[in-house]
């Protein structure tokens, strides 16, 4: 039925579908839904610590046999700058004073750390079929035990000398994700924003660059965008924001009401959430301070002094300082559960393909 | 054979494929070769007089009974504003020193006029069957004095909001026009650049907001890009950049050259050029002075300052100042005659739809 059997056949899915890893999103339910449906689940260990993404993955193997992804971040860590903290907060003082909140409070760090030796462990006891990373590749040591595991490694590519850089290095799905993706961009060869390629464009210059096979992400949230993502030449297409609305993915009202209310402008490239560009919805902080401030710290210590601040909002009900990550394409959203929504997506991805070819 | 024949219908073309309007690229040859093709063909009108306009539709006409569109822009005329004429000169004058010119000499005024009474006389005198405008439309009464012609009316939007509101001033088919597009940003309800959509997540939340047909512009170059254009909901494709490698589009060897160096990174939106954001190949001025500079005058008196400057770089074999118009998928552009690559687009997008049935 699928025109192109790369993906399925390599991981063993039924559908071209990835459930994107949402960092935010941790939940064994929303992997098991989407693994049920027929897509690859993906667990986004981010921010989880060693221990809670191996129960996960332990809750997440008793409930289905199903392949499993574990997504995880593998950014070099950078060193905290003093001075570039003290301008952050003097930049969101004001916000502390309005919140009446106290701006030498201690609060705690950042939680995303990169990809280690003691996740590793992790991968080797529960033997996901798929890892996947983003912000390029973990160390070659880290990723021959990845290897050894038998896992198939997928790593995330905004540019096409990004996703020939990971092929070379051992990736063995690159994923391109298109200016369109929700959250936090995977860009690790560039930091220049401004030549970010919308999907349209990267997928199939990204399939022409590479043996392996492509998996399209941004912009991607009903059976129309997979469709058009298998016409591009990929083997399958990455669907993030449109899992958000499932009640599995557990978000906050606040957020919820975020995304019902999200049009095709409602998101934003932004760096004063945690220091790195990702898409999410424009709140207060965003437009006032940003979208790119060049004062944020270095990822992911632009979260930190943004913790009491959101804390308090949220406690009033206000989404000002809430990270609010989501493509351009959430509009399209349904809200349905996530083992419902994968089976419609693949259900409507291939009548399009049939409607497409003048049945 | 093709999924959608809406468009095809509508205008009377055997192929869903428009060869976008370049400014730059107002020849009736390139017009004619698409027309022989089978798509629709374009004459942009936006840097021809009326007389010209007029010259090279007949010429049209003569060579080809193929439907025809006559694109305009239709800006609000911005009114000079010496101060920042001033202050952007001053941001250029080392590019003048360097170049041994003189700061204080005439340039000719920038000649890229809206769409108006003498152009209209021409669209009513040679009855395009199309007529197209970008930046919104034109005056109730011009408009409806095109439509009393007969001549089906396509506009563009970059967003939802702009999509609806074309739609509901009389636009006959509305243009989706994503972020990868060359050229530039036809936004007129909107300046943030920030919330501009990728064709990926724009085509399907415009075509689910209008009741006209849509046609997808940004990033389609190939017949993959067809054929996932049409997968998202559009009745048809613009290729623009694709088009620019044709002989017939007379590009300068300079433009040429930075055209087949192109990768996927090459563009930015910029308003260096003109004053009013467009996405092009990023050269020395964009680099050094954008990609947007908030002293650039309003669209087009920015373009004034830098025709000394383009001039004299030139001759010396340079590209610092030309404007080198394209978009983010220019690398996928093949070098042949109009009416061949409109061909081979067409055959290309028909047998993708077919693999994407899984035969």
């Amino acid at each position: 039925m699928w025109p192109d059997r790369r993906l399925l056949d390599l991981i063993g899915i039924e559908t071209p579908i990835v459930q994107a890893p949402m960092a935010n999103v941790p939940y064994a339910d929303l992997v098991i839904g989407a693994c049920e449906g027929g897509a690859l689940g993906s667990l986004a260990c981010a921010m989880l610590s060693p221990e809670k993404a191996r129960e996960q993955m332990l809750v997440i193997r008793q409930r289905t046999s199903a392949p499993v992804n574990m997504n995880f971040f593998c950014h070099e860590p950078a060193a905290p700058d003093a001075d570039r903290e003290a301008a952050w907060r003097m930049r969101l003082a004001p916000y502390y004073r309005d919140l009446g909140l106290d701006l030498e409070a201690t609060v705690p760090a950042a939680n995303r750390a990169p990809f280690d030796a003691a996740m590793c462990a992790v991968v080797e006891e529960v033997k996901p079929e798929v890892v996947s990373f983003h912000f390029g590749l973990p160390q070659p040591a880290l990723l021959e035990r990845v290897k050894a595991v038998g896992s198939t490694v997928m790593a995330c590519a905004t540019t096409v000398q990004e996703a020939v850089w990971l092929e070379q290095h051992g990736a063995d799905v690159v994923i391109a994700q298109g200016s369109e993706a929700g959250g936090h961009r995977g860009m690790f060869l560039t930091q220049n924003l401004a030549t970010q390629a919308g999907t349209f464009a990267l997928v199939p210059q990204v399939v022409d660059a590479v043996g392996v096979p492509v998996v399209a992400a941004g912009g991607i949230a009903d059976g129309r965008g997979i469709a058009a993502a298998l016409a591009l030449g990929a083997a399958g297409a990455v669907v993030g924001t449109a899992y958000l609305s499932c009640p599995e993915a557990r978000l906050s009202p606040l957020y919820l009401e975020a995304l019902a209310k999200a049009d095709d402008q409602a998101t934003v490239i932004t760096n004063v959430i945690t220091g790195r560009p990702a898409r999410g919805i424009a709140n207060r902080v965003i437009r006032e301070v940003g979208p790119i401030a060049p004062e944020a710290p270095a990822f992911p210590h632009a979260v930190t002094a943004l913790i009491p601040l959101r804390a308090a909002a949220e406690a009033r009900g206000r989404d000002d300082f809430t990270p609010l990550w989501a493509g351009q394409a959430a509009a399209l959203s349904r809200i349905m559960p996530a083992a419902d929504l994968t089976r419609h997506l693949a259900a409507a991805a291939a009548e399009r393909l049939t409607q497409l070819a003048g049945k």
